[in-house]
């Protein structure tokens, strides 16, 4: 594997690399010896049936989710749940791009679908954990891409599920929203292809993604209230430099370029022949769909028509200004109301 | 000058280009017989009171104003009204990057800012054609932009305004927006910081910009209720390529540029020190604060908060999921109900 100065323990552990065989995948094509990397927290019960399983999103890893999401007292409490997040494919921990030796690798690397990452967490809890039912599933963004994918899925293992900021058929809006992300990485003449020496060298490509995602990733309201520089930061442009370079900065450009193809392509309707009121109807699990109010790209309205397919589900979304990276964890209201859901959600009898 | 096929009176005329004499600039220098392309239909009564003032937007020319906004029986009546259609400066009929020959042309072309606009466009009117009273000044964007800079800078010349999604002052959201518009451009290796040869040079960069404009420039909702499709377009694929690409394909790069530097910089705050208020409080026209309801980069919240800064003036959003491109009259509700708000407008004694 390749080493990288951004992934690892140092930054985003601990974390298990669990080894779950070969993964064939949808679009044609394997990856041998695909690597998740897991981080769990509390213990798995007798009853086998109090685990959690936590998807993650574009460019985020079990890092953040632990530190936002999980701790004691709180909904998602490792006193009383086993708690496993795992590291979506591609996205710098799990098997990804940057550290696929060989002729895999790099920009060789295969095409990646949601689906491919929900069977291969599939495997990894039934086979490596020995867990049949999940109490619940949750997501943001591209979590929340991966938790329909297993609610419709695996209907009967998925008790609960709270996908976040995210939906189940991605929008044609969305996807040109991802476009013009990965044409701001593959502009760069840096990137030569995805065979560039090292992230630096597509340090402009990044910058340029970092702020497309400044001016989508949050709201006009986040902006117009000052809550850039409620966060700590004395202009628009430290905010932009500082803050959101700062972010995406380090990153890999071949494993973000993964994620985005695939979060491009986010589709349960796959299953059931473009059929999405079919494929949602599958789903077994009580249903929390919760957008955040202001989500430039996963926006509560196309949401809600999802969760109008959905049986047994309610539209809780968040009221936030922070927009789509809310899921940050920068407004406390906001994942109070989360956390709120959650309980609730993990009270209902299933 | 410059020839351009894209630029003449053959795609935009009929117009007149007057020129204006030497423009002393904000930021420094003079833009010497600074031409204006102007438009005009109806005649200037014997009172030489029913003149009213379009200036135009990003992109945007005097045809697609007296195409979608003038008409007989409209609120905009040429039978009624003397209506002046000026481009704004950087448009690429009025003096532009493009047809500037010498030291001053194409990468080299001055800054302008909207108040360079604004006075140039008031010595066409005083000087040109004997008009020392306004019964309105309207215009969209960049054209509310120039609205607002006229009802602060010559108050007692505006009776009305009606500013169009847009801002009096830009906000840092959108500036940032626009600064991905113009990253779009400059990062394209055929920009050769702004020598390239013709437009085609930078196709690849012109792509990005209009992608861009799509993820913005309509709206989630547009989308979800497959306005796209509506408007004749097969797929999202075919709308992006033909009807966004088509229309920014063709124009010149640092044309665009120069309105985009000038967008950004939008602030009638400027005559006041920074202070806002001060400044919206000049206004004496009767004014209609019209943004359009899904409108993701000029919103109307952003609106409101200035509206409420304006001594006599409404808040009157235009319902239109088409959001800020629906300034292109794709969506005929939206027109009618700008032309009852114009006609009232225009009703109004002051």
């Amino acid at each position: 594997m390749t080493d990288h100065p951004y992934y690892g323990q140092a930054l985003h552990g601990p974390y298990e690399l669990i080894d779950i065989g070969t993964l064939e995948l949808e679009e044609g094509g394997a990856i041998p010896h695909c690597r998740l990397a897991v981080a769990t927290h509390g213990q798995l019960n007798a009853a086998r049936d109090n685990a959690i399983l936590i998807p993650t999103w574009y460019s985020g890893t079990s890092k953040i989710m632990e530190q936002v999401y999980i701790g004691s007292a709180r909904a998602l409490d490792p006193e009383k749940y086993f708690i496993v997040i795992v590291n979506q494919i591609g996205n710098g921990l799990s098997t990804s791009p940057h550290n696929t030796p060989g002729p895999l690798g790099r920009a060789s690397f295969p095409r990646v679908r949601i689906g491919d990452d929900v069977r291969a967490q599939h495997r990894l809890l039934t086979e490596h954990f020995g867990i049949d039912s999940l109490a619940l599933v949750l997501g943001g963004s591209m979590g929340a891409q991966q938790t329909y994918e297993w609610a419709v899925r695996y209907p009967q293992m998925v008790k609960r599920a709270a996908p976040i900021a995210g939906t189940a058929k991605n929008t044609e809006h969305d996807f040109v929203f991802a476009e013009t992300l990965i044409e701001a990485i593959t502009s760069d003449p840096g990137f030569q292809n995805g065979d560039y020496a090292q992230s630096s060298d597509v340090a402009a490509g990044l910058q340029r993604h970092a702020r497309l995602w400044t001016v989508m990733g949050w709201s006009t309201d986040f902006f117009r209230a000052g809550r850039h520089h409620a966060l700590g930061f004395e202009s628009m442009q430290s905010f932009v430099e500082q803050f959101m370079c700062g972010y995406f900065g380090p990153m890999d450009p071949n494993d973000l370029l993964c994620m985005a193809w695939k979060w491009q392509r986010g589709d349960v309707s796959r299953h059931t022949g473009g059929d999405l009121a079919a494929a949602l109807g599958r789903i077994q699990a009580k249903t929390y769909v919760m957008p955040i109010s202001h989500d430039m790209f996963f926006p509560p309205a196309d949401c809600l028509l999802e969760q109008q397919l959905i049986p047994d589900s309610e539209f809780r979304p968040l009221d936030c200004i922070d927009g789509h990276l809310g899921l940050f964890g920068t407004d406390p209201a906001c994942i109070d109301q989360l956390d709120a859901n959650l309980r609730e959600l993990l009270a209902t009898a299933v």
